[in-house]
């Protein structure tokens, strides 16, 4: 397969710890090297203007050139990305911010920031000539997964923790998927996964085993770029549980200053890592607690997609953490549910847990100076709050 | 008020059955002649070209000029409209239909249609200085309210039946609304909101008692043109329960035709009102089983927005089916979930019964010949289906 005649500037994947290279042309997991993620690359270095961008497209597919769908015949697409930037103007009021900006991906296909990156990883799977997609999933991505393959006409098996919200699973099933439920959390699904998938009959989409769920979340950092008019917030707040978010959105960034398509003077954002307190790896790797998150032992949260007690990514996610003079923070589950009353009293959005929790660690680090109120701060509410209703229900008044 | 440097070219407003004026530039509720709505117009005769359009606004605020808020600091914003105009491949294949088209009002704030209107109706409030806003609503129209009062910082009261899906009614807590239940269906709501705003201290939003939701649907038309590059569909087929929709998109189609804006030989779609067989005062009316439908009974059905016995917008929809050659069609129960399977499995998309009622609806069009399989079709999905999981729990196979 070459990439000839495509819109696509694909080059090349490359291994995430050792940069040893691999074809982006045949089907690939984890890097054979090091066993870690491998990176997809793009020929960046020809000249590759801001108006390769299809401004006729609302819809994340509108950078094209940078994402990694050779034919675009091959694309599965229900309109997802492109989500409002909304500003907050009356949380901003009370917390003397001078500007609080969401990003509300619970406006996307299937309700979450997710569809981005199943849309992109099912695109491939199609281009790529799979008949089938399994996952573990916390949730969203199963529910996207499905979606996206219902769509392509390809099966689809979604593997989530019994404890998941029904709503989560009844979705599922209307998309014809077949769903496993497993005693535990995401990685106890991902073993269930291997077990199951033992043969590779169906395409393993977990978290960073296949390399293009990250292009398709990286579309958020372009976004940002672009609603924003090429500068950047001074702070930037995401739910890590993964981590493809945090991963791709510094990848667009990083993209984008190759490319030149930053003002002149904008400054990368810090990034933060915002955690369950009851599931937070990555802070008790970053505090020095642990040497990596592999004996880390977490319990399940309100903000389903936050219980990933052992990313993948974790190495990835430290690197941005440093590079961008980051941190992490985390959240209880009593201020998840005041971040959820915040958000929909004061600002009409109904998020996800894991949004409330970031809004959450903005006022942490207001209150320790770390954030400062005349800061750019944007917050991404990675989902809407209608199926988590079996954590919630009840709980808006306090 | 005057509208002098205002982008909006309102002008002012008419009685929808003798025509008369009113102005637009205070606070109006029904005509004072004939009870009945009233009607927004613009100043479209000195030339306004398409290039008004804020391309760069991915949002229904896009078409400003031909809507009414005059300041747009009173703006109340969620990213409402632009939703994504779908091809369904697979289910055209299957059924041989050369052109099938959805738009996805799911993907909105707050998961339907409803938040055009609301976004339109809270910004005029808040332009015209009211301090709160009160609304009968079968679910969604109350859940948007809810968003958008909140969002505005207004007071807002919800009132909906008893039987409504639980996270209709959770939902408007989230946005800390009074939400009160009433044994019966939206016209007994509609009897206590008079009762209970005797002294008229809020806003009456109820469908067409004031005249500004119908400009936030009317967007739903323009945006069709626009996806579609300035052509029609030969069909449009639309979930009416209290009609703002269908008459919106109509009154679109019509503004557009007098600004010169279609494409030249674009004829107007055949505009088809679906139904729930529980419910359809409009087909009895239609097929003249009734004069109208004040006598008429309904039951509740599993699509909440279809149980509207007494449509205050009766004429109105009578006359657009009748000005576009349209007709109307009622859907069972039990093809409503059908309805759903096919769209969830074929397609990805997981509707609300009022879409799955209007693929239905299609079908059975395309079964009496009504409908040509050469023609090119638009269903409209109003809402995700998400909030419907007490009516569907557990029927995603049959
Ligand atoms: C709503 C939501 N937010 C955040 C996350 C975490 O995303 P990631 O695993 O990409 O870090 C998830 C994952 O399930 C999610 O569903
Ligand atoms: C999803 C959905 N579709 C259709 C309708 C009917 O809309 P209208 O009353 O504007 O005809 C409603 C109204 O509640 C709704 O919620
Ligand atoms: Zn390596
Ligand atoms: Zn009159």
């Amino acid at each position: 397969m070459v990439a000839l005649e495509s819109p696509s500037r694909l080059s090349t994947l490359h291994c995430s710890a050792c940069g040893a290279a691999y074809s982006a042309f045949e089907l690939q997991r984890v890097s054979a090297c090091c066993n870690v993620p491998l990176v997809a690359d793009y020929d960046l270095f020809e000249p590759l203007g801001r108006d390769i961008i299809d401004r006729a497209d609302p819809s994340m597919w509108r950078y094209g050139a940078l994402l990694p769908l050779l034919n675009p015949d091959h694309k599965v697409t229900l309109g997802e990305g492109f989500t409002p930037l909304l500003r907050l103007p009356r949380l901003a009021a009370r917390h003397e911010l001078s500007s609080l900006l969401l990003k509300d991906e619970g406006q996307n296909p299937t309700g979450s920031f997710k569809a981005r990156g199943l849309s992109m990883a099912v695109s491939k799977a199609k281009e790529l000539g799979v008949d089938g997609c399994i996952i573990p999933t916390a949730g969203n991505a199963g529910v996207a997964m499905a979606a996206y393959c219902a769509r392509a006409g390809l099966k689809a098996v979604v593997v989530m923790p019994r404890h998941t919200p029904q709503a989560f699973k009844e979705e599922c099933y209307w998309y014809g998927a077949e769903v496993e439920l497993v005693d535990g959390l995401i990685s106890d699904c991902g073993a269930r996964v291997r077990q199951r998938n033992a043969d590779g009959a169906l395409l393993d989409i977990s978290t960073l085993k296949e390399p293009y769920r990250l292009e398709g979340k990286k579309t958020m950092g372009y976004e940002i770029a672009e609603q924003l008019n090429w500068s950047l917030p001074d702070v930037l707040l995401y739910p890590a549980g993964g981590g493809t978010g945090l991963i791709g959105i510094w990848k667009a960034f990083q993209e984008m200053k190759a490319l030149g398509w930053l003002a002149p003077e904008t400054r990368l954002p810090r990034m933060v890592a915002v955690q369950a307190k009851n599931c937070c790896p990555l802070l008790e790797t970053y505090a020095g607690r642990q040497a990596n998150c592999h004996a880390y032992h977490g319990s399940p949260t309100l903000a389903n997609g936050l219980a990933v007690p052992h990313p993948l990514g974790e190495a990835m996610m430290l690197r941005v953490l440093r590079e961008s003079n980051g941190t992490v923070v985390s959240i209880s589950e009593e201020d998840m549910l005041a971040g959820m009353r915040d958000l929909g009293q004061q600002e009409g959005l109904f998020v996800a847990p894991e949004g409330a929790a970031v809004w959450m660690a903005a006022r942490k680090l207001l209150g320790t100076g770390w954030l400062h109120p005349d800061e750019t701060v944007l917050l991404l509410n990675t989902g809407n709050g209608q199926k988590y209703m079996d954590n919630v229900a009840g709980r808006a008044f306090n």
